[in-house]
């Protein structure tokens, strides 16, 4: 991994979404580019010392030097944008695969040249616009690649936030920072940020180039560098139109990723928000709500699914949340460390819980056998 | 790990969660009640073969035979009911901490068997009612607790689902068969497989213990051996009243877990289909609407959050399956397969999708300086 | 109209439901037992003060002895709940049909006797259990008994509303005083307020009657005479089972009535809150939306809805608020009254909002004409 | 009313807004260029026949020659647009208030015409923008000119439809026939009809005028020669930016006009579907959720309600089903017409739902007595 040091956000992202699937094992890293902090990063993530290096040229030089059963198999990157393309040009010359945050490069310039060094190497790059992953996203996708909307007529995309209404970069915040500044993320603040997210759901989900647009941006907070909010005029090859419109500046909004595909038979609409949840609009027909993980669904919705029928996303991350209280509480045991009160590591459903399970289970049986009878659960 | 071979749905569960952040690593197992299929799981982990068992009791025998430092620290166990207490009592006796799925055992004589055990040993004994894992979850209890909605008066607690409406048993389904099978499930079935986690979220959330019940459970499918249908009126220590009830015939339910709670001054509602959203009911103020990770919450709602400020859960599982797409890709170049068209695998975003999102930034920013003319996408 | 005076609710109610179709004309009322407020009521409406009455039994001797071409064709009664029988009697006694607000009578003794006098006067006797005029309400009465859902199992019928979560009896307010004292409500105060809507709506849909019932009420305001919330398990004849619960110490809560009905084979769920959409599930396909005006409901539905697809009701409302301001407006001017800065009556579109409009209708041919050029408002 | 007749959409949703409150009388009327089907029309609505016209010239002649206290008071005009200009100005020339559907006129020329006719005249103008009738719209106009959300920055209107996706016209359906057509509807389509709307609840929520804009509309549907479709960058006086789009191809969508607007300090949001909610945002607040009636509302939006706290818009329109099936068994009563089994008429609570409620509320009584003993419901 190169970046996601201490104080980083999508680094720590990375590393939970490359464990979930037990896939994925985290050995090396140049998690900053001040090389005391990368160590003590490295040290949090349990890593072999050796492997925790102090920039990320080191960090290629050295595992390539390895032999081939000890090396790494890809780097990950989750710098700001401007490290993503030299790392990545350093790791494919070196002879890694990629998985790298979006966007892409520093610049268009950058893209072409990294795309071509991708074609030289033969090696593999993947970009993390993650909101293509979503089950639902890939039914969007496969019902407009069978026809079954009919011939794409409009798509409304928006990406609306409100973290950067006020400017969060004077107190020294280091994602907004980064972002605000043109010499870290690019030519543009919000439309690189998550305009580029709305751009490629837009083009993943409906199987649609952009061929042009006319946009307005505007950077709404004072003294502020980038654009804060973006509103786009879109028109597709093959004559569908549409609006693109993303922001950082909509005070309350979240990360409130959606898109509404209409095409001449029919309509689907995605809200990131409620991510196991499309409705598709029909002609003459009530509308449909599909929800991940059934029976209905698609062979690739249902390739990204963990959980069986019925069981939400989010749903593991709270059954995870067990375990880490539990195993935190083990980890107190073995150090012979004392809990406090209140300490989360002390939330987790103990046998008190089960005892009361139980009887509950027995009193409603019991309840039940006598018509109905108020039965006590004492326990 | 007890239990959760192949075919198994809430070992899989486990395991994710336990690997979420990377605290946890699997390194035994006895999968299943049969010895083949238990060696044959194991190889689909990666496991050792040496620490692959054909039965929960040789597992803590030999786990207990090996040094400290080498020996498992807790035993999850994943079966169905009726190995709970037997497979819990074995690792206890032989030293092990224990995390297990609910319910506690097969019946409330166990239960108590069991509690007068874990207090013996001094051993940790967890129980994943997962549901309490959710941030917005701790955040009402600890609202309730902090007497922000005045006295507890009413609870609802309502757990349908849908997938038990005919007779799924009757076709081998494993998830249904042990479920509507008295010698496995225990007294009662949806009430004991789904009215526990209502039962236990209502006690959560509110602090509160309740008293007595009266109780209708009903077998609504011809031929069930245990109900499938429980309606339930509540009378909770203190006064307050409530109402529960849980089904699995209630077609086209997903699973709706959701508790609603009235005081004197306040109220709120939770849904788990929505489960990063709560809302806060006032006697004379507007509703609000509380969302997962955002600065208002309390320490212990921001402690079972993974993700910054507008990050709804759910997105990481989506970003594990860029993750999951890109490792399988590495696989099989390691492996020197060619990925079919179409397969998952190849679903990951590439350096095309970069070189259009830098495409996509510069056509917008020109757009904007020449007032929003249209641009061309041409790469 | 009996009752309805200056301060009441329901009777403004009932005469803007008896104006929306120009059907129904009220030319004489007894708004008051007390026969000044009556009068003043009456010129309020603008009536006749020779068909303004003291009371009820004055009003239905006069209006008898009116020729019959003259007479009223019905009565109105919209009294609190104890004058609802001895008005309906002395109205179907002189001959009249009579449309009640609910309940039908203070007991179920006086319900008895007043079947049997509309049975013996063959006159019409109307209730309004307002609820059941939906649209949406009555296609799923009419899916249910065309089997669609298959043979019903179960019911969630729910009620809460938190305008009583106080003791707001105690300051005099109208409402609460007589729907909280039994000498005017009868022996049930939450239940028989709202509960039996509830009950109503559960009958009227699902075409079953309760058999059978286990209750459980309480009055948790501290000194209030009747109960303010209630928990009920219900069972149906033909072996349906279910839950009501109403309640008015529900914190936060308005007008809640929601239902959900499950059978055999499909269910559905309707919530008065949003009373145009209602929710159809189905064992192996993905839930329907079903919407008020849309060309897939049945006769029923059809013929109780007033605008055309896609036109939610509210709407008319809306509407009828433009004609309001303006109606007064006219007034104030026929008055020779000048409106206030901010007076309502002013707040109507005027040309001014009509030559904006067609200003921006021309910019925008113009400017998609000239390539999405940006183009100037300005009138 | 001049328009509205037989086969008419808006003259009738004209007709019940201006019953709703019982102020405005409908006493003359030219509803139709076809003086036989205006005869007809007037018919139906129980008018004179002297007072119905066989065009609006005549009408406006004929009022304006009688007496002062019988003439009418106000001329609506429901027409198609071309004849909105000519109606108004016969009717504002003869001396009568005008309230005209939007838009005003054909195009701007006539809309500058008119509204110097209506200054010289100095009669009153009204034109049914009917979206600003809603309660919480005219809330949100007044948060923002309260300057509650700060300085605006960003607008998002949309309007989108979908019952012109297919060339509904060609089938001479009436409402899709003279919208299309440019000799009727003016110089543009779905933004004339539809788009209008959209910018005038912008600048009326707002406050702010659109200073100019950037607009892409398009026909999508073959052979139609107005726009269904049109999207549009906006600017607002004073720097707020916005996006306005407007369709009727986007299948499956009903009328979903609705609003976003973001200040410095807050944003709302408002839905026309669901009218009586308004999501209302905070920088570090939860989001509140505003509803139609509440104490919290300010004077105008209490001004535009008709009932008390907690009952929603639409309410009354089922309200009035249950008036209008009892109005019509009375009718039929009095003609000695039988009804139809299943005839809507038939269709209303009736005696036996009373005593069906009294022995309810008694049976729950009783019940919850018993300490919610099981009670039989029998009558």
């Amino acid at each position: 991994m190169i970046g996601g040091g201490r104080g980083a956000f999508i680094g720590a992202v990375h590393r939970i979404a490359a464990n979930i699937d037990g896939q994925v094992e985290l050995v090396a890293g140049a998690f900053s580019a001040d090389p005391e902090k990368s160590k003590a990063s490295g040290a949090d993530l349990f890593l072999d010392p050796s492997r925790v290096y102090g920039s990320f040229e080191e960090l290629v030089k050295k595992e390539a030097a390895l032999p081939a059963d000890k090396r790494i198999d890809f780097v990950a990157i989750v710098t700001p944008n401007h490290v993503h393309f030299p790392a990545a040009k350093a790791a494919l010359q070196a002879g890694f695969h990629v998985l790298s945050d979006k966007p892409a490069t520093f610049d268009l310039a950058e893209a072409k040249e990294l795309a071509a060094l991708v074609k030289k190497t033969g090696l593999l790059y993947g970009l993390t616009h993650n909101y293509t992953g979503y089950p639902l996203v890939k039914e969007a996708r496969d019902m407009i690649a069978a026809g079954k909307l009919g011939k794409i007529r409009k798509v409304v995309v928006e990406y609306p936030q409100g973290w950067l209404a006020t400017k969060v970069e004077a107190s020294g915040q280091k994602q907004a920072s980064w972002r605000t500044d043109p010499k870290k993320s690019g030519a543009a603040g919000c439309i690189g940020d998550i305009g580029t997210h709305a751009e490629n759901l837009a083009e993943y989900i409906t199987g649609l180039q952009i061929s042009e647009l006319a946009a307005d941006i505007t950077a709404f907070v004072k003294g502020r560098k980038l654009d804060d909010d973006g509103n786009v005029l879109l028109r597709f090859k093959g004559g569908a139109k549409g609006v693109l419109h993303s922001s950082q500046i909509s005070v309350g909004e979240e990360n409130n990723l959606n898109i509404r595909v209409y095409g001449e038979k029919g309509g689907i609409e995605w809200h990131q928000n409620e991510p196991n949840t499309m409705l598709v609009k029909w002609i003459d027909q009530p509308m449909q709500v599909y929800r991940t993980a059934n029976g209905y669904l698609g062979k690739n919705a249902a390739a990204a699914t963990r959980t069986p029928p019925a069981h939400p996303e989010g749903y593991l991350e709270a059954f995870a949340n067990i375990y880490k209280n539990f195993a935190n509480a083990i980890r107190a045991r073995i150090d012979k460390k004392k809990l406090a009160k209140g300490d989360p590591a002390t939330d987790y459903p103990k046998i008190e819980d089960g005892v009361r399970g139980m009887a509950f289970i027995e009193a409603v049986v019991k309840s039940s056998k006598a018509n109905a009878a108020w039965t006590k659960l004492d326990v």
